[in-house]
Formats: structure tokens, C-alpha cells, sequence
């Protein structure tokens, strides 16, 4: 199975959403990435249809929005 | 492990996240319940502390808003 990516900015809405997409969906098949620290993966998470933090984007591609932490345009301050 | 219940109301996002949510929780770990068909589930997931669907709320308590479909009070209609 390919991995997920989820994207964080690391406010507490994310992280929790983190802590529960693991358990769901299990470490192993997450890929973990803080684009508020690697703004270089940016451009690559809003290509895959990202519009805020938390969100998960799936192997086949789909972005899921998971509650509400910071918009893109927060992110990028 | 217990089941997550990913609540939703039949509209298209809701459906698109909900092969999402399978594909990735598997569907023997988690109940999908229409909550626009069967109104008698509502109370339950307020409870729960959805605001919107689709969602999902996990084995632990934690209710996660993804995407947006429909605000709760337009699936009481």
C-alpha cells in the first residue's frame, strides 16, 4: 500500500489530529510532514489540492481536510 | 481495536470521503451511518461533538471534520 502524506504546521489542531490519524491508520503508512518548519514541501502539498493544515493526502491522490488548524496562507505567514 | 463511525448525509463530498476513509481505516473498522436517512442517529453524533459531515469520529471520542459537506443543521433540514 502507498503511504499517505499528512501535512501539519504543528498547532495543537493538527496535532491532535495527527495523534488520530496514526492510530487509524498506523504509523507505518503516514508520512509525517510540517510544512510550517519544511515550507519547501509547500508548493507540493497545495499541487495535491491541499487548502489548510491539518489534511491527509491520500495514496490515490484525494485531499482531506481534517478540522480546521491554519489556512495555507497562514502557514506560508 | 474498536470501531470509528464516520457519519455523513449522502451528498457527493460526503460519498467521495467515505471510499477515502475505507480504503485507508478499512471497512471492518468502521460503521457508516447516513445520518440524513436515519435522523435518529443525530443526537448521538452531537454528542460526539460533530458539527458538520462527512466525519468521523474515532474509538477514542475525538471527532474529525473532513472536508465539508453539510453543516448539521442543514442535514436536520
Amino acid at each position: 500500500m502507498s503511504k499517505s502524506i499528512f501535512y501539519h504546521a504543528g498547532c495543537p489542531v493538527c496535532v491532535s489530529a495527527e495523534q488520530d490519524i496514526i492510530d487509524l491508520v498506523g504509523s507505518a503508512n503516514v508520512e509525517v510532514v510540517n510544512i510550517g518548519e519544511d515550507k519547501s514541501r509547500i508548493p507540493e502539498a497545495e499541487a495535491a489540492g491541499v487548502k489548510s493544515v491539518p489534511a491527509l493526502v491520500t495514496p490515490n491522490g484525494n485531499a482531506l481536510h481534517i478540522n480546521f488548524g491554519a489556512s495555507m496562507a497562514d502557514v506560508k505567514g
